[in-house]
């Protein structure tokens, strides 16, 4: 078997290298930012909630008038065999959809699809001790709960992140906190409850799974709108996404959490959760 | 001479066949939809109002914290060289900057530079006799005075347009009218007044020719927001844009504009204006 520098992608219904993989300029992901991804962690040959990402995908596509040039049974083989044969440890798949080339440069056509495979630091396995700081933006997404491609305003306000020490966005909009531009937020309150968002915001897909694991340890969940003066009451608070679990939030704004004990409950029950989930799978 | 099947574009610091020309696919513009543009009107060899696109090309840069490759000296030389070689009668020069490939998919580390130069349909020589039927639409564009590739919005309400027969969005905001996705907008209120949105939109190179041409005709002009119901009771209504210069509207959403006679008038001055400004650059 040759030596290979790069993992293999899937893209316009080839597997290649992905540094031998090009995207024709007229595409219109790159001309008018129109497009829509999904990512999800692979844990070994196992694919974390693949079928949860494969369902927002789908959804996302469907949501931007998209049609996926693949079925759902094709780009599963296809993030299956990519697993395979890449046999990377911890990995990250992506799989993005454009407009594609286009040939008045606005007008959809044949929608572009590729499949991403790399590897991926993988989230802590001990509990991270050191939670993120957060500042608050008022912005509210286009389209929140469809994962487009468009990061401008998050990758534009890196800068006045970085700034001020902070470790992520907190989007707020109309006296309400939604999200972080790629993870979901939760408060625990005094009375500990977890809270979360449910409406203009990314349903995240770890975002699930914790709040079924929340109810499964029994702690009382509510799915609602959150204002700010409510989180900076809060007793703990936390992020949560696919490549990074759950991580404890220390500061939002000028506001500081000392504590994270009903967080870090809800992190170990995640781990035994995702370990139980990963195993079942790979002996299955 | 070889025959030449596409046009030369530049791109990462070569000229190409634009068939040639290919983008890494971790580029941040097609993963992050984070990018700017600009795009000029070439009529022969003479790249309309070039000094004018520049600035804002530079500006938008500035704004979005993307340095631009190339200096602005060398860029025009860019423009001018494609505008030589590829010898075509009418066409469209747009120059696209990037967050350029990202090692972690999120952070602006070299931005990248292309310019595509392609043949464009000339606007109307004479009067556009059947104007633009408009639907408006409830949006405010993140960034509205960055000239960014996010288009998401316009491309996904095409279906919608098409729907109920329209040539064009206007986006309006809290009672406002702003701007087309890609054209600005204007009235002349019965009085005979021009009235243009100045806030919350591009502020288009042509906009600003017409802006000129008004006032030498002797037509009041008024920057300033423009309520929709104001647009309602309006006499006439006109679009601009670097492709199409002026388009007479004649409806928005229910109301039927029956009067273009102002409009018609700086639609004249504007060819004469362009006309001697071309003139004046071929001969100078």
């Amino acid at each position: 078997m040759e030596a290979r520098n790069a993992p293999l992608c899937w893209l316009d219904g080839k597997y290649l290298p992905l540094t031998e993989a090009a995207i024709p300029p007229d595409d219109l992901g790159l001309q008018r930012g129109y497009g829509i991804f999904d990512f999800l962690r692979v844990m070994g040959r196992v694919p974390l909630y693949m079928e949860d990402h494969l369902d927002r995908f789908y959804r996302s596509a469907e949501r931007m008038y998209l049609s996926v040039p693949v079925g759902r049974d094709e780009l599963r083989a296809i993030i299956l065999h990519l697993t395979e044969v890449n046999g990377l440890t911890v990995s990250g798949m992506r799989f993005l959809l454009t407009g594609g080339s286009s040939p008045d440069g606005y007008t959809i056509s044949s929608p572009r699809l590729m499949v991403m495979h790399q590897p991926l630091n993988p989230p802590p396995a001990a509990w991270p001790e050191h939670g993120y700081k957060l500042y608050t933006h008022d912005f509210l997404r286009q389209m929140p709960e469809v994962k487009t491609i468009d990061y401008l305003m998050a990758i534009r306000l890196q800068p006045w992140l970085r700034s001020l020490g902070g470790d992520d966005i907190l989007y707020r909009h109309e006296g309400l906190v939604t999200e972080c531009p790629r993870a979901n937020f939760f408060i625990i309150d005094q009375e500990g409850r977890l809270i979360t968002p449910m409406r203009n915001m990314l349903h995240g897909v770890t975002r699930l799974q914790i709040l079924q694991v929340a109810r499964s340890i029994c702690l009382i969940v509510e799915e609602r709108d959150l204002p700010l003066s409510e989180v900076l009451q809060a007793k703990e608070a936390f992020i949560s996404s696919s490549t990074k679990r759950i991580i404890p939030v220390t500061r939002v704004d000028d506001h500081i959490f000392t504590s994270s004990d009903v967080t870090r409950r809800l992190w170990e029950a995640m781990m035994a959760h995702e370990t139980g989930w990963i195993s079942s799978r790979s002996h299955g």
